[in-house]
């Protein structure tokens, strides 16, 4: 059985390919822009109300799949399967983002925290709410060492990214 | 431009269609049941450390697109976007659901939480992470009514579902 979909849109402002916009705290301070197309414009009406989106949208980039791997390529991470990461060479390439609502402007969407590159298509945009908060979710140990490393930049971005005002 | 997609498994244990099952609260006391195929299990590898999972998966049965609706039918919730709320007759049919992993049995993965009816098919599977967790998401006055309208069993059950234990 397969599967077809058809894009609501595009992410007409992505993050940046190398350097700086790659890094995690750029991702959170950074903003990004979806183009809905036309058709749909309606179906945006009401989601300036809530502060947080759940973005599905497709890697249209990655045409490999691999089932185990290490997070971040990192050497000092175990290997995990697929899908126990978010990592991009899924049998599905889908990316499923949390993101910050900047703003509406007519049919774009402004948002924070999108990880996506210029030109990726979009799938489907749902309002984020409360049970979508898991406030203390287990997570294992390479993902906490990870988490505890980050950057104080990265810290601030992330804090300043989910603060719902 | 389409897209085109191949489950990695299916819902071979969903939510009843009528009844007692459909209730918010038994969604989140019932075991659900993702059959991953035999071709992907390799991804599952570590997927137990996480408490919590976002399962994409299709809804096969939706055959419709509504770009404006009264969520959950209410004549008392504004008619908003299909974009600001959940509801499953939206141009592409995908449903993002955080569940709670209660067990992994061999290929099969056991959940709490999915709202998924049998026969769906599952498209992804990621580790739900600390990225994932906005405490406290603005959300408009018609969801927060619904909120705390919610019943005491439901609150207990969402409770219960929430704990990352």
């Amino acid at each position: 059985m397969l599967i077809t979909l058809r894009p609501i849109g595009y992410v007409i402002k992505g993050i940046g390919r190398c350097g700086a916009l790659r890094k995690e705290a750029s991702r959170y301070l950074t903003n990004s822009e979806i183009l809905v197309f036309e058709e749909f414009k309606d179906g945006l009406k009401g989601i300036e109300g809530f502060s947080h989106l759940v973005v599905t949208w497709y890697m249209h980039e990655v045409h490999e799949v691999k089932l185990r791997g290490r997070p971040w390529g990192r050497e000092d991470v175990p290997e995990v399967g697929v899908f126990a990461t978010r990592f991009p060479p899924r049998p599905n390439p889908l990316g499923i983002t949390v993101v910050k609502l900047v703003e509406l402007r007519g049919n774009i969407l402004v948002v924070r925290g999108l990880d996506a590159f210029t030109g990726s298509p979009v799938l489907d945009i749902k309002p984020y709410d409360f049970y979508d908060v898991i406030e203390k979710p287990r997570v294992p140990e390479w993902f906490l060492r990870y988490w505890r490393g980050r950057s104080p930049e990265s810290v601030r971005a992330f804090n300043e990214f989910k603060s719902g005002s």
